[in-house]
């Protein structure tokens, strides 16, 4: 008997994994705390651990059977279904300086690619989740992305602009954020919160992995967006590291040519 | 008889001005708003004008004989003691886009110097007040800037690249970003804060307005940090557009001296 996903209880265990992580989260904010730096430059704190391995407790516990993806942690039973991918601090260059807009990614995947997404920001109190099938919600009230038509009319986030590398990726950036009415530095995953909620029109990004992004795909998508790779693939635990997402099939396509001329 | 400033009178008058501004922004925030472009091109919107317009009424009504210089509907009675100079919301872009790390500034001046500074964030709750002479409180707690001695050791916040407009200063800037720890944009006055907190070390920006920056200096220097222009020169009502504020002395002595090589 082949098993099938229960889309409605990994929403409801993703809201678990969001409830244990806020406390331990807001109880590290600003306060002095232990920084190191990962092998690739990537800050970690004390917050992001435990935040982690609470998720990972409960997980452990409760749904022996289900696979475990964390940023900090790695993964086990990466084939399982679900697979849940953690994040438990994104934006942690954000957090460490005590500034708001960070946030706790949680995404439940089957087939490798992600049914249910939640954006949980412990500080502000605001939780955007979606689910394949559903309107997206923050805080429990439906939200859609705006209908921006052109790349002339939007405003676009990047996190910041050292997140591209490469020449090419330079470039592809740079062609973009020349097209737009104008673009915003700073943001990580707080960026396609505002533009699930129709605040933005455009984020676009590099240099991601795939905690970074799977749990924003449900959000986007049960918004009313777009999220792809920079080819238009859709997006699954082996994709990374360049991610657009559009408010827009319009804006989407607009930006696919810009990258890829 | 030459007045002498009451400075406590000015910091009870600052408290009313961000009660009044408060929840007109919070009406405003992450609703449908006209955002009109100056002819500067920054954006202004119906939040930032209701907001200003509030406040200037409060301080005609009680206080008549106050001069009052304000962001949006300019300057009446320039060299009045005191001055009160406001920014209604720093950080429009951010506010026109949902992120709320934006603040309305306020600053009491006397002689064109301030005496009193005040941002308030209206929408997680924050207060940063300082005065000449006290510590500086967010929400009524004492906060001091932290003791990083060393640029390598630093964190930078700008709010964005696009601020430097001439070589000269991106040269300039590009010459601090490169010997600090990390840099991260995005922030306006709320980076500001966060450095007279202890959580950041440095902020050096250009293109900013007496508005932007004077609530500022009571709130960086109570706090046992330092702001100044880029030749190291006191901010008054006449400084601009080019700003550094920093945790030390000694960060401020290394920033002006890559600032003017």
């Amino acid at each position: 008997m082949k098993m099938t996903a229960d889309i409605a209880q990994y929403v409801e265990i993703a809201h678990e994994l969001a409830e244990i992580s806020q406390p331990i989260i807001q109880r590290y904010f600003r306060t002095p705390l232990a920084v190191d730096n990962k092998d690739d430059g990537t800050p970690v704190t004390m917050a992001d651990c435990a935040a982690e391995l609470a998720m990972r407790d409960h997980l452990t516990k409760f749904y022996p059977a289900h696979g475990i993806y964390g940023e900090e942690y790695g993964s086990s039973k990466l084939d399982h279904n679900p697979l849940w991918v953690l994040d438990p601090i994104d934006g942690t260059a954000a957090f460490s300086t005590g500034l708001p807009v960070f946030g706790t990614l949680i995404a439940a995947l089957w087939d490798h690619r992600p049914l249910v997404g939640l954006i949980n920001q412990p500080i502000m109190g605001e939780r955007w989740v979606g689910c394949q099938g559903e309107a997206s919600k923050l805080n429990r009230t439906k939200i859609s992305t705006r209908k921006t038509a052109n790349l002339a009319a939007a405003i676009l986030y990047t996190t910041t602009p050292d997140m591209f590398t490469t020449p090419a990726d330079k470039q592809a950036f740079d062609r973009v954020q020349q097209a737009v009415r104008f673009r915003r530095f700073g943001g990580d995953c707080y960026a396609y919160g505002l533009l699930a909620s129709g605040f933005i029109d455009l984020v676009v990004e590099s240099g991601l992995k795939p905690y970074d992004f799977l749990a924003l795909v449900p959000i986007i998508e049960g918004a009313g967006g777009i999220i792809t790779d920079w080819q238009g693939q859709p997006l699954s635990v082996k994709s990374g590291p360049n991610v657009v997402a559009t408010a827009t099939k319009s804006l989407h396509d607009q930006a696919l040519s810009l990258l890829n001329p």
